[in-house]
């Protein structure tokens, strides 16, 4: 089970960082959509000891985020799972975000789209005119998982920074 | 000036997390895109102690992430930035992931295009072709902040999960 780093919090964003918010744990993410499965090199690239390691591993994997395959004896594979890939865009906002700002010699790492080679905008964007979406275009409303009857969130919060 | 959580991280995925990977960050910039911008409301929605507040918020201004404005005497309002409005594509996809994999009652909170109404989905997409890019469909180089002169990353990182 995991536990509730934020049990106030009734949040979706919130709930996320439960499973992906410890130190190291996006990083481990990152190294995974690059391509690295094994333990010894995840360890290796990011310079850290084998046990916190293995417990940011164990969360993902009780999380359906990776799985764990055998492919030697008693060694194993750790390989996203579709729900893992599903955080891509969390990857690559922050990999976007720290290119356009903490990145004074330019990206160390280039991301583009397979075959076509085009450069990769962040989200989101809209599922109904296909607009890309800043946050000051978007409305918040309470959903169905709040408990709370009014649609709503605040007067000022669709346009927050107005 | 920021600590370097990650030092041996030559990574904008690093940088971008030693600015908004500590605990409650990106709870904080969550309730910011909400409308949010005083101290006061900050620590009564999140729940935490006015000590920890006070040390994120102020990392997240050195950073350039939000400003302080004074409204009244002493007192300010903490508002994003450009360079904090870029982070909506994080939020948004932490947003939308724990929505699709932990929100059983469904969403607590429904973001949507303001005007037109339609969904967000989260991103990225192609600059070039406009097609919306999961991550088997990304081509990874070393770019030109790796110091490095080859510029593919390993032979299988273009289908790192094929």
């Amino acid at each position: 089970m995991l536990g509730r780093d934020y049990p106030e919090q009734n949040c979706s964003v919130a709930r996320a960082l439960e499973v992906v918010g410890e130190r190291w744990t996006l990083l481990i993410l990152r190294d995974a959509f690059l391509g690295v499965t094994r333990f010894d090199r995840f360890a290796r690239k990011l310079g850290i000891g084998e046990s916190v390691l293995a417990r940011r591993l164990a969360v993902l994997v009780d999380a359906g985020v990776m799985e764990r395959r055998p492919y030697q004896g008693n060694r194993f594979d750790y390989v996203l799972t579709d729900r893992g890939r599903e955080l891509f865009p969390v990857i690559h906002g922050l990999l976007s975000w720290g290119d356009a700002h903490f990145a004074p010699d330019g990206p160390p790492v280039l991301t583009r789209h397979l075959g076509c080679g085009g450069e990769l905008l962040p989200g989101p964007r809209c599922a109904a005119c296909g607009a890309d979406v800043g946050s000051d275009e978007v409305e918040w409303r309470w959903g169905p998982g709040s408990g709370r009857a009014e649609a709503t969130i605040a007067p000022r919060a669709a346009r927050p920074l107005a």
